[in-house]
């Protein structure tokens, strides 16, 4: 399955792309002045193959949420428990995730691809503590896209990763299972009409192998790749550097060797989004990144496919200095920097009007011709 | 009219603010994980003297147009008459601003406050070249803040401002009469409803007095001022600073005196909109801030009444380097940043949606003790 999307993802069409610079010079706007907006729905032509490229309509976020061994390593001051609470939180639609998306019309998939506890069933009635057993064991329901009802996918590949200073996160079986899942979900919303799919995150400690990925694969150092996550101390931002730096010396992992990489010192989670990415980029459809979990994820799609680039879209600047780093190294410019922390897909819904936006101006906006206004 | 809104605008509420401040350290995500959102929602709860502000909506786009007479100074490569044409595109809802204020469900006013060349009265049938006295001299209809129908004002004050280089742009009462419109304009949108005013503007040649205006009320050399507005050549930036300084060592104007100030080197739209955003001050209901005419005309809002200050929000950074030397004498951070410089209201319109997510996350996400989740 994974060998089949890599094969399936193409680079660019140039000839779309020209198209869309062609367009852009004859509508009613001086040449240029739409700035980024411009080269963005260039390259989004280019991702569709056409000339005006489709609105990116609905919208899909997919939040993968998962635990971490190195939780145990004290890199986050909040307990392990609030991963599956924030599940609760999300379906009963009281997130930040939530409140933008109601606003941008997005659906919100939730898929658990490694939470330590239990998750509950019912999240009106039981916001946490319940049994995940006494959910259908693979998927709650078919995807459909209803802004309106968050959605439940349980896809667990284990109860969180192992600790990565003490041994491999996962096994390379495990991480090929959740880039799998990541796959499967981008086809299922794809399959059910989104246009545009949408990365979110949960999971306490989760910025810690964020960083760990970020700093194997771009080879910057822990330092530059290590931020505050949810807001930390100097004694622990000082043990997580020293952790990724541990894990780094421990596992060197081989950044030629993307599911290596994944199982040394990542997370479910991360191996999950990379899989949506690449699912993505094989059916030609954008995906708009987050911040520093997604952009790390990317980097990992990007090292099993580097045409994968061609669908994504950086949503936003994370104030977490590793995510710079990433998008620096994946050559993209994020749309929003508005120093946001916070994950769950909150940056790329802030992002998702400017990207409708972009294209948007390719299906409406009048040429010089049409409308009668004279040229310079 | 002008002193009683003066008057009217009163400074921030501090309690509110605190509110503001306290509910978002009880709201389901770490402190401060929403960046310049959680400040942008504390200065709204301020305006508005709530916690928390009711969400800006509907949003009203007000587009002010007027001609230059410093255009004869070849200052622009665009051909005058384009000021009315796109007036008849905006009416036709053809222009960028159009399909961005319908992906946002913003109403669009375009108000004629000096525009040079006769008008479309029926924009379907004469995109150009009509006679505006067909037209009711005042207004053509009430406000009504129909997303899907652009709604045209003629409230000319003369059909384009003098030369500025040669004797001074507006007699102090035609720049009065503008910015009497500009309140009058704010008065009917936001009696019809409107939860938020955007500025917008058309003014074929109108980036020279906005570069004199942010010159004289920052005391900024032209140089830094004065930008490329439509993209012009080297000869001919060097024409529009050499216009700029000209304009400042001939008319001196007094920054202490801001109607003195748009008399002399400003234009029509550049007084209407300072007259627009003192308005909304005054009725305590933001105005978000399009590119280097809005921040040019807010400079003079601001001399008028500084509180005034409290109400503005800076949609985006325009890529003329005026913009960002306004920006920061109000000491104002644009939310989108992506090298825009094509007006009509189309930077504050990208930047509706972040202004509107701000608000909302204060109205609708759960707080750790009613979502069961636990803190750090």
């Amino acid at each position: 399955m994974l060998e089949t999307t890599i094969a399936a993802i193409r680079p660019a069409d140039e000839a779309a792309m020209a198209a869309a610079r062609e367009l852009h010079g004859r509508l009613t706007k001086p040449a240029g002045s739409l700035g980024l907006l411009e080269e963005l729905s260039v390259r989004l032509a280019g991702l569709a193959g056409a000339c005006p490229p489709p609105l990116p309509e609905p919208a899909a976020v997919a939040i993968f949420a998962g635990d971490h061994g190195v939780h145990a390593q004290g890199v986050s001051p909040w307990p392990q428990e609030v991963t599956g609470q924030m599940i609760g939180n999300f379906l009963a639609g009281g997130a930040v995730v939530n409140a933008f998306a109601r606003q941008a019309g997005a659906s919100v998939t939730v898929v658990d691809v490694g939470v330590a506890t239990p998750l509950p069933t019912d999240p009106a009635a039981a916001p946490a503590g319940s049994d995940p057993a006494a959910l259908d064991p693979a998927v709650t329901g078919p995807a459909v896209l209803d802004p309106a009802v968050p959605r439940l996918v349980v896809a667990s590949v284990r109860r969180g990763t192992r600790d990565l200073t003490v041994t491999a996160a996962l096994t390379r079986d495990e991480a090929l299972a959740a880039v799998q899942t990541g796959i499967r979900i981008a086809d299922e919303l794809i399959d059910a009409g989104a246009g545009i799919l949408l990365t979110g995150d949960m999971g306490i400690g989760n910025t810690t192998p964020a960083a760990a990925l970020i700093a194997a694969f771009t080879g910057a150092d822990p330092l530059d790749a290590t931020g505050r996550g949810t807001g930390v101390d100097d004694p622990t931002y000082a043990r997580k550097v020293a952790v990724v730096r541990a894990a780094l010396a421990r596992h060197t992992p081989d950044p030629a060797d993307p599911l290596g990489v994944l199982a040394a010192v990542g997370g479910l989670e991360h191996a999950a989004l990379a899989g949506l990415i690449l699912g993505a980029a094989a059916r030609r459809t954008p995906v708009l990144l987050d911040g520093v979990i997604a952009v790390s994820a990317a980097l990992a799609a990007a090292a099993f496919a580097p045409a994968a680039v061609c669908a994504m879209v950086a949503g936003h600047r994370s104030a977490e200095p590793g995510a710079t780093v990433a998008l620096r190294h994946l050559g993209l410019d994020p749309l929003i920097d508005l120093g946001l922390r916070l994950g769950e897909g909150t940056g790329a819904l802030l992002a998702l009007p400017v990207v409708t936006g972009a294209v948007r101006v390719l299906h409406e906006v009048a040429t010089f011709d049409s409308a009668g206004v004279a040229e310079k």
